[in-house]
């Protein structure tokens, strides 16, 4: 699904850069952006030259409106948000009504709680859809190397097990990275996140808890099978190679067409600067 | 697999508490103990009070002498072992002959190299049990609380998301123990052992990533489907608790008969104390 350009769209947008390059990319194939900022999560400093405007966590009411009033009916989720308690959401007369729904979907980890809020979003006429679909020239499109460096055939093996347990892993909430180091998974993504996984990496190297083996180790990002690509996409950017190399890694696979790319030029350029791969597998 | 009580068996032993509590449980039944000490990770005077030697990372045609010399064809493994770099292994004439399918069974992980272990000493005549054969009372075999306090009706969900996840991960060499909160998985075993994946759940909860949510959390550990007990028995201990308690979780979970508790009765009471439950699985 492609938002047709020339469009009015809105991004809510969490933390991190990525809400920028996502607003920059769609803007640069036509589209009218409005920055919906989350407030506590994305600064309305790093947004001005964007229309934009800050809501608090249950603004329902709020965002539809001002949604409205700029005639869109496209909507994409990007950035960094920390998982609230029931109690920081104030709701307001829009959301009060989906209450119950909401503490629900609470039970059922994050992207349970995003389904839901896709649901409400979309039940009031909106149509959530995919950043990738905002900025699919973000993503690697195309399998294979995307920088000076490439797998080899045990890194590859590395890969295609990291891709298994991802597989395995795919009816949790929980797990679209691991690191594969000599034949072995030695990390799996839960809540610390790709970069607190990496730096664990580097404690075990430096405390010899982790040899470094023949290769050094992979580190694989893949959506699940069945991911809602609007709720969640998998990223990696220049941190992301920083921690990798001082985790000892060999490189980076992600999968085509389905990992966003921050800062996509200075992430390859660093990546070759570093002496790291970054494969896209098929 | 039981050993048959008055036998002369053997505990090749690593580091930590537990090879001492299996071989005096084995002792208390009425067996001969006779312990193979690893150098590096086992130290000899803990073991003053046992028939013991020590071993070096290659020496094993010295080790089959020895059990030999005392007609021992029972042999069981326990305790940890930083796994080695191959390099590290200095190879005795009984251990050359083998030096390839070692080679090959590096590249598998640790479960691998210590089933290519075993297949070596049992083509040498003996019979490898697991240490849960020779020391069953230290596991928690009826399912059930087995402290003061016990999992409500949430916390059993945890629990079987938990069992769900540890099935999933069944084909990989990681994850035999995870952290469920709030109907979430929110951390998976890798290399870094179930006190430091506690640490951080501990730290994001600190750092305010991890909420505490309603209950707590969950710790659950359990064999893989089809996991070899001989080779890896998953086992709490003393540490486990204080560590579960100081990540903010409600209890430990623990699949019955098949996950070791050193120090069981200290481990039960300091359960008590913490108010934290311990639960047998089905």
């Amino acid at each position: 699904m492609t938002a047709p350009t020339g469009r009015a769209v809105a991004i809510v947008a969490g933390s991190g850069v990525l809400p920028r390059h996502v607003a920059r990319s769609a803007e640069n194939s036509g589209h009218t952006v409005f920055l919906a900022l989350i407030a506590g999560s994305a600064r309305a400093d790093d947004y001005a030259d964007f229309a934009h405007r800050t809501f608090g966590l249950g603004q329902f009411s709020g965002l539809v409106s001002a949604l409205k009033a700029r005639d869109i009916t496209d909507v994409a989720f990007i950035g960094g948000v920390i998982r609230p308690g029931l109690l920081d959401i104030k709701p307001d007369f829009g959301l009060v009504k989906h209450w119950s729904t909401l503490k629900q979907a609470f039970r059922k980890g994050d992207d349970g709680l995003l389904g839901s809020i896709i649901g409400i979003l979309e039940g009031s006429g909106f149509r959530v859809i995919s950043a990738l679909d905002l900025a699919p020239d973000l993503a690697v499109n195309k399998p294979g190397a995307v920088g000076k460096m490439s797998a080899n055939v045990d890194a590859r093996a590395d890969i295609d097990l990291g891709l298994r347990v991802i597989e395995a892993l795919s009816p949790f909430d929980v797990g679209q990275c691991v690191v594969i180091s000599d034949g072995r998974p030695v990390a799996i993504e839960g809540a610390e996140g790709t970069d607190g996984m990496l730096h664990r990496i580097a404690d075990m190297r430096r405390t010899g808890r982790l040899r470094g083996g023949s290769g050094g180790g992979v580190l694989v990002k893949s959506p699940k099978r069945g991911q809602d690509m609007r709720i969640d996409i998998p990223t990696i950017g220049p941190d992301t190679l920083r921690n990798a190399a001082a985790a000892g890694l060999q490189g980076v696979a992600i999968a085509s067409g389905c990992v966003l790319l921050a800062e996509r030029e200075q992430t390859i350029a660093l990546a070759d600067q570093l002496g790291l791969f970054i494969e896209a597998t098929p």
